[in-house]
């Protein structure tokens, strides 16, 4: 069976889906995005994507291409048809496509584009990431596919030798990971930095939170140095994807003494009893 | 005859150009673009603007689909081929199609594409402007497709009834505009914001600073700040498209008594001059 794409209501293998070269999309990154993973062969969390999809759109004054009960739907639907258990959808809308020209016509209708693609690895049991420089826009809590520093931030991790690499801005404050959230264990507590403009709040970054909260773990949603990261007892990340991955070096250097610590693995585990709970 | 779009080396009616849903430009807006005028059937400075291509692919590691002469070569034929006299070429290279991941894969092949389209309007003899805050990220001295903060900035414009945005950083230095750059006069001199990492050094403001140097105008490559601005004696804007425009009106208040002051008009008969010899 081919991987499949859904474009506007079309459903066609992934190499023959195409857009308008005049997409706002492709012309201007005016557009956003969500991903999701399934499990099971059913979709998790996709409610809390599909209200962050709405969300993005009301901050970019976007106009989704159909109301958001029948882009669940559509989204389940397609999703559906792909018969892959465990994959990703991707879901993306843009403006939509017409004369280039940077403010939007009013009369545009939105794209819809989504691809479903079979998980291919299992969930790594360890990341190696470095820093970079926070370079980017002040809207980092809309999820827009005005990704280029985000592809930039990554291509720096792959010369380095890294898996991922984590944003921190000049004061040193440790932001999040290009595709995924941070967090960090230091004497008993978790930290991870709060959902403010700099960062996007993940979906299983809130998953992660709610699990710590009914453990009742110590947790302190605050700004950290990197510093204080690099001397953590643990840092792991949480993202829709790679579920919780424990990382354990940092620019070179190890941390927790370069294993995956107890408290990313429990989390980790939760967090798939979790899921299959969800798609039981 | 129709409007023209060249896709990877095949040229098609506009409304029928297409690209890969999964292209990196729709994706990760992991791309670069220029935009040229043409007068009297000939491209105006594409050498300057193909050269800035280069040094934006050389900033994002971005590899060009062909050696730059080339792509001249490309350009002009096909521009050649619109039959349009008075037109505006865009292109656009992505870093080329392929499975969605953040790092792109090096086997990747570059997309280019260009349209043509006959500029419709006589360049505007003022124009009136908002500012807004710079909320873009570092590297704005790379010409990139993550245009999404400038298309967030002309709708501002479009909101307030103003014909463009200039950005401002939080303490008062103006930068410029969402799609130009921004001159102001004042007691006889000529100020504009420095070509550092946070403005497009612009094909026409290169050209108008040269013409001001000929001139021997009293000139200053520095950063002002608003209220400098607002006390301007005039103030105006360089664009390739729209050559060199007088601003009358900024936030709604008048600069320079509201209308387009004596080195601005000058300025854009000298640049139109020098358009008219270069196409002769």
């Amino acid at each position: 069976m081919p991987e499949l794409a859904y474009v506007n209501g079309s459903i066609v293998a992934v190499e023959e889906a195409v857009v308008s070269a005049e997409d706002r999309g492709f012309l201007f990154a005016d557009g956003i995005y969500e991903v999701a993973r399934s499990y099971n062969s059913k979709l998790v969390d996709l409610d809390r994507h599909l209200a962050r999809l709405e969300r993005s759109a009301r901050m970019l004054d976007l106009p989704l291409p159909m109301p958001l009960p029948d882009l669940d739907r559509t989204c389940r639907s397609f999703y559906a048809q792909s018969g892959l258990p465990e994959a990703i959808l991707y879901l993306q809308v843009t403006r939509g496509a017409g004369k280039r020209q940077h403010a939007a016509p009013p009369e545009l209708k939105p794209t819809l584009v989504m691809t479903v693609r079979a998980i291919a690895k299992p969930t790594p049991s360890e990341f190696a990431v470095v820093t970079v420089p926070n370079n980017r826009w002040r809207m980092c809590d809309c999820k827009t596919i005005a990704l280029l520093p985000t592809v930039l931030a990554k291509h720096a991790a792959v010369r380095a030798g890294a898996d991922d690499a984590i944003f921190v801005e000049d004061d040193e404050t440790v932001l999040e990971g290009a595709s995924d959230n941070i967090f960090v264990v230091k004497g008993g507590e978790v930290y991870t930095a709060p959902a403010d403009n700099r960062i996007l709040a993940g979906v299983t970054r809130g998953r992660v939170l709610e699990i710590i909260g009914q453990r009742r773990l110590p947790v302190r949603v605050e700004h950290f140095k990197r510093d204080f990261m690099m001397a953590a007892d643990e840092v792991f990340l949480t993202s829709s994807v790679l579920t919780v991955v424990p990382i354990v070096r940092i620019d070179g250097r190890p941390i927790g003494g370069g294993k995956p610590g107890p408290v990313a693995q429990s989390l980790c585990r939760a967090y798939w009893d979790l899921i299959r709970e969800a798609t039981a």
